[in-house]
């Protein structure tokens, strides 16, 4: 397993749909920053949901847990910061940091397991080849 | 064109979620309540979306208005009436009243179009053979 | 800490909505579930958000964790059963399995804690006296 | 009435959450897209939801409409242009086009009426003094 730290970053903007009656986002919503930050964190590695597609795979979140710290209000700015954890199993997993930059604090501390599934349906429980490569190309193997 | 009124109605209860920061039911959260609405229309007159999958259709909505006369707020309970609107033109058109029964009052008024798309892309512009059957079986042709 | 079991059911009903561009329910779409859930339990026990807020409270998400064991496809039919879980620590804590009625299979384990916070916005370390009340009258002291 | 026009633009990169079981962006998710493009034009011309807030307003939605001309997919680049329409009577009034970047074609035409009302909950039948100030500001009276 590599040393490397792979590590993508996505700004946030709090859009007033996200916020509930409580004024502050909605435990919910943050599962459209999550992925946001996973979509980030595909450009900028040559891991976005098309390639995998392309290799007949998907990867549906199977595991997610979310601690969720200090509010995020309307028009706060935050920041997501995704981190890759390699693993031996066959998964892709990823913690995420969220800060609010109005306030300086941690908003919500999260972490995802995605598998992957072949398009014709069957779990893969062992890596497949496409990210063999992948993590070859990006010092992980 | 028939003369008949074909009509359905649906119970909703206000989710949490659904609310936005000024207490009141976000506009966009109405959609959920005209599909919820849609659902059970097809429930009753046997046109549900998986119906119309299984004749190599689907329906997508093309046209959508909305008019908010009064606000709903979290638990409040509503009604939606749906009534199909026949049209000579191959269009599913639907109009909706949706009433908060708490107060009494009209909530909103709705109305929405979808046309028939062959599951291989293509817009079809006379109605479908199931849906000239549909009418027919609903008194409407 | 009382031996006695709190616990609600819910049936869901997947709608167009909550599904995703792989046919079946978006993992964020849960959270409506879950919240369907606390709603049904409130319900049941006198627990509701707006009791809370009479009581000057309200009480935010500060802990979620979902494990998707198999995915829920548009129509099927689904039960939450969620069940309430005593703590010494000022916090509630409940969790739910979902069921595939259509399937028989689990498909979600989820876990949530939420603190209680008054509306002056101080957050409740030890157990509101509302809370005490609720608790004796369910049997939990 | 002036004759300037008063116009912001958007980008929009299409989030996999926002696509439904059909592979495009589901109806609902426009207004998502409608949301960012009213924030733009705030951010642009000094008319945000807080600067309302700020003088006592909020402004609900009270009419919408959305006409869908062509689809978007997962992926796609997309551009809003929204478009103030001035008005004699007490409303904000915008015009909405999104264009698909990708495919260059429009996607949705769309319209949103909002109102004025006080934070004390009073509809304003006439224009409000700071949307008076705000219409001088920007060559409109």
């Amino acid at each position: 397993m590599g040393e490397k730290i792979l590590q993508a970053e996505k700004d946030i903007h709090v859009r007033f749909s996200e916020v509930d009656a409580m004024g502050v986002v909605w435990h919910g919503s943050y599962l459209l920053y999550l992925e946001d930050a996973r979509e980030a964190f595909g450009r900028q590695y040559q891991l976005e949901y098309l390639t995998m597609y392309q290799h007949d795979h998907v990867a549906p979140i199977v595991d997610l847990k979310l601690q969720y710290r200090s509010a995020l209000h309307y028009q706060d700015q935050a920041k997501i910061v995704i981190t890759y954890q390699d693993s031996d199993a066959a998964k892709l997993i990823f913690d995420y940091k969220i800060y609010n930059l109005t306030t300086r604090q941690l908003a919500v501390i999260a972490h995802t397991e995605q598998v992957f599934v072949g398009t014709n349906g069957e779990l893969q429980i062992t890596w497949p080849a496409f990210m063999i490569e992948w993590k070859k190309n990006h010092g992980l193997l």
